[in-house]
């Protein structure tokens, strides 16, 4: 199932061109492509170009429609972003919570549309009662004003990191150099205290438990093969000067 | 425990002003009001005032400095946003992982800073070795360029939410030591650089990148005060050695 396939982003009279290209450009670092745009002020024009950066090549696929009617052709579910509260109240979701739910729409190959309004008034309450599902970034209180783009930005990114999220491994696992063995980490270890000991550098007693510190560095940091042996190369040549002397 | 207390925002280089104010904007919106801009490239400007919409209010607390170095002075816990794969690799987590990390930080008083780098190359190979973790905001592998200001917004809004979730966190939140200031461990890094040369352990023309090595080996280990003072009284210890010889 591809996400972009079944989701497509509606900007309702955008004010900004500049926010159509940002917009646009957010939503294919997400991997979105589908725009579709009710009523533009201004639209084509140099800023969407602009603001889309690389992502020019998507503006030719725009759909620019009269009304959200048109927008809404063949979709299924309808997504409306929202932050003020309504004189009659609506289930408004967080995005955490929203997006799942709209993953599992798109898996039953619904077409899902999700609405952002405008820049001054977001969407009214006509549009609104058009959406299946609201939803809200969650924000600051005294100032939740997301941009426009940002909020697609934003949007975007949830939905595209709950999709993947089974998929990518969690940290690169690629790194260069094999893990150390656990037995030569020991070994750096007992070197490592061998050598603090000949240079007294340990406080008498070990007040602070120095020795299970340094077991706990060395440890903890997750070593690689060449990392211990540049280090036991160090602190054979400590041990060589301290012979030599 | 406030985030915004502990956390503060560092744009590395900054070409385009407006981005500046966008990211005063992204940040207020979840939270956050400590910008610290390194050699921006003009600042102040009418084009941050205008992109900042309501959070005007908040250019006159950014801090402007010459240097990562000043930028860092007193930051505990440094964490570096990077996309591209480096010849060294180094724990590069998603933001999804890297963001409950952060929050530990934070909750541990450690004075927290989020580097984002220049708009057309992002953060350089010496200010990653800074970062005790590299995040990058997982995106599209064929375009996952994201604006400077939209990066912003994307990790200040997984950090809110994850904050205010209140997720379980995935490492213990117990250390019986502070976390290290990033400048103490940039001295300890020189210190042993200066103290291997000294003892000839690196080989010829570092084929390998060794130097890079060890920056990484103990700035992604996060070590505390003691720690950082054990390993400078080891160096120093050695040296006199050296030197009484």
């Amino acid at each position: 199932m591809s996400l972009n396939k079944q989701v497509k982003i509606i900007l309702v009279e955008t004010t900004n061109s500049g926010n159509i290209g940002s917009a646009l450009r957010a939503m294919k670092t997400m991997n979105f492509s589908r725009l579709c745009l009710v009523k533009p002020k201004e639209f084509p024009s140099d800023a969407v170009e602009t603001m889309a950066a690389n992502a020019k090549d998507l503006i030719k696929n725009i759909e620019v429609v009269d009304s959200l009617d048109e927008a809404l052709k063949n979709i299924n579910f309808v997504v409306g972003t929202s932050s003020r509260m309504r004189k009659v109240p609506w289930p408004n979701e967080t995005l955490q919570n929203a997006s799942p739910n709209i993953i599992i729409e798109a898996k039953k190959k619904s077409k899902v549309a999700i609405l952002f309004g405008r820049e001054d008034r977001g969407l009214t309450n006509e549009e609104l009662q058009r959406c299946n599902l609201h939803l809200h970034i969650p924000a600051n209180i005294d100032y939740p004003v997301l941009n426009l783009s940002m909020a697609v930005q934003v949007v975007c990114y949830q939905l595209y990191v709950d999709e993947i999220i089974n998929r990518e491994p969690n940290k690169s696992e690629f790194w260069d150099v094999p893990t150390a063995e656990s037995n030569h980490v020991k070994r750096l270890i007992n070197h490592f205290i061998e050598v603090s000991e000949q240079l007294e550098v340990f406080n008498k007693g070990n007040p602070r438990q120095i020795g299970a510190r340094i077991k706990r560095m060395f440890t903890r940091i997750g070593l690689d093969e060449m990392e211990v042996n540049f280090m036991r190369g160090f602190l054979a040549a400590v041990e060589k000067k301290l012979k030599d002397k």
